[in-house]
């Protein structure tokens, strides 16, 4: 979380230092300069400065330029101030219920022929004022990455104060928009990308932390590849990106292939693609999913680069399966894991390895919430497509591998012949694709899972 | 037209062309190919697709490569096909009068905690499917481009066809959005530019004809300066653009401007920076402004470039005047120019310069439409904050120059120090900003002017 | 004549207009700015300088400031001013004699182990003063394009002025050693190339005159290709370039090759490769040989590119066919050609064929010069390993290749694995490798042709 | 060293990779492939191919690819295998001795009229074949790298091996035309460098360590300035590099400097560039000097950038101190450092200064070789025309830095209206161009220094 906090206000600070001189020469009057916890006087300030832009006092382009300095104004804030500020663009340029009822009983009395532009005008007038807002401060130097960071302060907000949860639905909308992967930009990369791009790689890594520069060489090697999603107007910003490991057959364990001292493989003879590790690297941008669509194009790019590839699948974590045990006590399972250093010895180890398989398998497939497949990281890859293709004993030990899930790991495949179909059953009857080996070890659905 | 016509279609081909394998390997089942009128089983198969595209069967991904093929199919249309298209589009999946109504009701009964999401069911309603649709033929290789094109289609059609207007309006609302100010990129071109850019500029300009490769690259010359606005998702499009001399004082006549003999100045001496033509590039576009910001965003770059810089203006054309005159008949002007020759005998053209010289002031500062300048050229000026400068006698005598304006042309005067009051009052009560020389010229509103 | 004068007058302008600030601002005294035709007192300045630049006066970033300042002082000079110029650099910069002679005295009484210094000194002895001279001149910001263009100079005026031949030589085997084929980077040029690059290809077109920005793009379309080779020190200024056809089967006519009507065929099914333009773009490089790799470069390219062209030729005129017709008298040939416009009508041509074919191909093979092909593109494409494949009759029927070799064409056929045979048995035995259509065509050698 | 070994051979193993493939097709025969050590039979097949080279069979491009091939086998040798393979071609591509003689023989018998074409035949003479084959390598993929790599080999093996320091002499003098100054580009790096060129600046800092990718970042912040100087064949390779601190008056201490925590500066209030580290990267390019050129080209950079900046300097070791020392001991300075900790304990330390400084002083100043200063350091700077500013205590307490020169450190000045003067002064009379405070330190010329 800290580090969380530390990095989000690091992006700040280097978009307030790129903003600089951002504001440009047409500005009339003061350059706003506010008290970080934007005391009543500022407020004050703030909110007539809003209005100038709406009303687009002066013409558009000096409209545009006011709201680059009320953008500028923001990130001078303390988390008060923002609050404040943000409550203020929330309340007072919210929708105009008088406006939304007057428009819909004139939509009730047009005529058929009146009726589109009556539908029209309704709808403007559900569209708030405040969006026209969020959308001006675009023109700041880096004014996308600034309402994605926007969204996520109004996020943490939001959920201590409703009054903010209507701007942050209109700005996800904004961002939905803007954000459409029709306009993202596929980059591969390797260990020539500027280091400020790899440092940012080490900051979102989300699944297997990255260790070092050394540790993060290591992914790049001429036998992994990495992928992210860039969009236009933030190319030096990540959206998601994607580690791959180039290998003869489908990986079994994380510990291999982060090791650093393995030798490096020949890619032209690799046979199978192994997606190790998808993070998100926007949090401003959650709930905006591009991430079946990167490991579509990735899959598109390799088997292009290189035509040997025959078997593309994940080696994915199991983030809910000890919380879901807790629920669903095993006694077996229990016993084996509550000895010490049971993963280090061999003979332990094996003793536990039926017991938590099988307890796994029954997470994945019998564990649902609203008929969807509880695990959050089962859920994403079974809805593009994707079956459950085996579990992995003993893949990821790490503290972090054995809290989650007792060091199990699974590999889900992708196959391109059979992905609309495992999609459809998966959504339309929730049905799960899954091989053989995962059905036995599943077993059939027993007791009610929550 | 017929120029303009050809060269649509040459995009259109030139798109096509760039298609070709763009539609990428995940789709299932044939690729369309339709009867270019779209006879009827081709027009059920294209219904069929739109739906399986909106419901996503297997999943997003595989609905956005249907979409890709479902604009490709497009593409192959004669104009009879398009618009069976696009009536398909437009009416089958139009907003739901029904859902509306019940959503307009539900907003009627909401109690206040839980209006907001009233209000956003409403909305939703009011959003018709095929907007989702038109959103996912941006994954086409030129998607944005295609979009851009297709409403250049919609227009037209809808002139004639008003069940297409809906669907128009929806897919400018879209463009609108996406090409927000803040995303796009000031160029300077110049004869280093890409030819293939550059044979746009040709095709485009729309107020000089550039007549040859030699006219364009003596305007691209080291006294003169091009700009245009880009959009990163039509990287070789230039949106609009706008071409520059450097000049000592203002420029009084094209022909000296255009002239490919005359010695090219030094920029670093010039005072004066004159916009003598603006072009909008994209047809589709119509109605999206960013005239406004483009002059405003050149300045500051010539400004920052050369700081001797003192004064901005145009040297525009004055396109409503002899349209204006037919209706508001001046027997002194029409005498004068109803000798042959007029222009190019030095007596004539002086006795006529009174005369015609008041006319045109007339008319630019008295002639309204709305409360606005009724010349259209005059009204994007006045909007942007510029006063009237200057008439020029003899400015532009070419064919096109006279039938216009009877060769007249203006400056426009760009004044960083009054742009936003002459706007605000422009836009206020409507009055003009211009020098005492054209007062003088214009006289008092003698007559309703139409 | 005109045209190149005027062209290379312009690059100097051009390189001229570059210099403006680049001599930076460690030089002391002032600039220099001489009369052009460097009367008595600036030549004895422009002295004075060089040896300033010479013995390093002030260091070594001095001496080459004051070069660069040199350089710039030669590029305002006129013809008589920049002979001058080049005369003292040429005479007062030549090696010492008496320094050699004492070296070579040196070298003669040497002990064993002093030998290879003593060589080394004779070779610095022998390396005259103006060589450092030139390299300093590469400082001027473009300083290798200077200097291509000053051989050019020195080649024009060492024809009349012996004195300058050593200084040329210099000259020459400096760019000799800068313009190594490994230092070369092979470009593919098309539409999109920058107009400044593709004027040039217009203004340096040697074989077939292009005649409009229409003819370029034909030239560059998809079922075309051009290439050049560039230097990383004059990054836009091609040095050589080829233009290629994709055709299926051998072309037989220039004029089918470059019609604008033809229509534009898939380059991936051709199975030809025909190389129809190759022109020399620097006349300042003149015998510093780069065309062989073009050639071999390009078809690697190709090879790669289409896997499906299996044949790679060239249709190539004959220049020197009309000259030697004069030399070696031919009634048969002569009369077929007197007749008016006997290439327009098709009896009169077909009349002419055989006779003139039979000339043409008795030339081509028989006629030589010190053992090599008379013909200079026929010892070009002999000399690089190409083979004599068909002689096409109508093949190039305008002014230029009528007078040349009475519209007589050839393809030279390039076959990898028939390359160093060829160019062995030509190198070695003078020997001509040719097709059995050829042969029969030439006959046996008569008589003996100059 | 074996650090450096390490690096080296990594260097070659990238390179070696990087051949894959580059040898083309038209090689005939087989693709050499030695034994490492190059026994008796390869060492014969290596002569041959070779010899097969410099006469060109097949053709110029053959002989060219076939240099490629005896390049990539080069690299596949032990230390063994390249030196005998460096033999070969030192000693039996050498110089022909009785070619030689002819020659001259030939030369001191023409008459005036033939002495130029006999001087250039004698010339020839003196070039060795070799020299040739060097230039052929220039063919391989990384063709420049390579060379230079080898000369490293050679400078290596000629220490040992007299028979190779005439084949090493050959290369620098190729080197030297081909790394001409002109053709360097100054680059700035900064933190958005690509992280395969920034890891080589961890690697080839000479004179103050980088600890990690922190430390390094810290030295490419925003009030730091790093520049290189690249040549177009060697894109990622730096050959030289700097490092600036931008800083308010003469730095005192390279702790300051170095420290990670010290807050950022603004750059554009700093009147003072500190330049605090040079690193040569290229052992191959040893004696091919650029330091001077680069010192004074990044001047001129930042005094464009930043007009602020009024003072050049240095923050500079001072390597040879501790080593004269030891010839010209001086019993003050040897008690006041013999104390343990004397640069931690204040009172010890202000007692070590006086005596300290005043050796060094006299150390700088007096000590020469050759009638140059002494100290290698120095005497670049020297040279380059700066003056020696202030001696600085304590600057350097590392314990690198204490073993150097008891952690003193030095300022050199660049003032550009002195630059020309002082390297005047002190290249002809050896006169050193130095500030009061350092004259008054170093006092009288007292014994004589070796």
């Amino acid at each position: 979380m800290n580090q969380t906090e530390a990095t989000a206000s690091t992006l700040f600070d280097r978009t307030l230092a790129g903003l600089k001189g951002a504001v440009r020469g047409l500005i009339g009057g003061d350059i706003l300069d506010p008290d970080p916890d934007l005391k009543k006087g500022d407020a004050e300030r703030i909110r007539e400065r809003l209005w100038a832009c709406l009303e687009g006092t002066g013409g558009e382009v000096s409209a545009r330029n006011r709201a680059a300095d009320l953008g500028k104004a923001y990130l001078q804030l303390s988390q008060t101030g923002r609050r404040r500020y943000l409550t203020i663009l929330a309340t007072e340029f919210d929708r105009d219920p008088a406006a939304v009822e007057q428009a819909a009983a004139a939509l009730a009395a047009a005529p058929p022929e009146d009726r589109a532009a009556a539908e029209d005008a309704l709808r403007d007038a559900l569209s708030a004022p405040r969006e026209r807002l969020l959308r001006q401060f675009n023109t700041l130097a880096d004014g996308v990455k600034f309402l994605v960071d926007l969204r996520y302060d109004l996020m943490r907000f939001a959920r201590e104060d409703v009054a903010l949860s209507g701007l942050e639905k209109d700005l996800k909308r904004l961002l939905a928009s803007w954000f459409d992967v029709g306009f993202l930009e596929l980059r591969r990369i390797d260990w020539n990308a500027p280091a400020s791009l790899l440092e940012k790689l080490i900051d979102y890594e989300a699944v297997h932390a990255i260790q070092s520069w050394q540790d993060l060489k290591n992914r790049l090697d001429s036998d992994r590849r990495c992928y992210a999603f860039f969009h236009p107007s933030m190319p030096d910003e990540p959206l998601i990106f994607v580690e791959v490991a180039l290998e003869a057959g489908l990986a079994d364990s994380v510990h291999a292939l982060l090791d650093e001292e393995s030798p490096v493989g020949d890619p032209s003879r690799a046979d199978t693609a192994v997606f190790y590790s998808i993070s998100n690297a926007q949090r401003g941008l959650a709930g905006i999913a591009f991430g079946d669509f990167l490991i579509k194009r990735v899959v598109d790019d390799l088997r292009a680069e290189l035509p040997n590839l025959k078997t593309f699948a994940t080696l994915s974590p199991i983030p809910g399966f000890s919380r879901w045990l807790e629920n669903n006590p095993d006694e077996a399972v229990e016993t084996a894991l509550a000895k010490p250093g049971w993963w280090e010895d061999p003979e332990t180890a094996e003793a536990a390895k039926g017991p938590v398989l099988r307890a796994v398998a029954r997470y994945l497939v019998h564990a649902r919430r609203r008929g969807r497949a509880a695990d959050p990281v089962a859920h994403f890859h079974l809805s593009n497509g994707a079956r459950m293709e085996r579990l992995n004993w003993l893949a990821n030990v790490s503290e972090a591998g054995r809290a989650q899930s007792a060091g199990v790991m699974i590999n889900y495949l992708y196959r391109s012949d059979m992905i609309e179909a495992n999609h459809e059953a998966y959504k339309g009857e929730g049905r799960i694709a899954m091989s053989s080996a995962v059905r036995a070890l599943a077993g059939k659905r027993e007791n009610k899972t929550r």
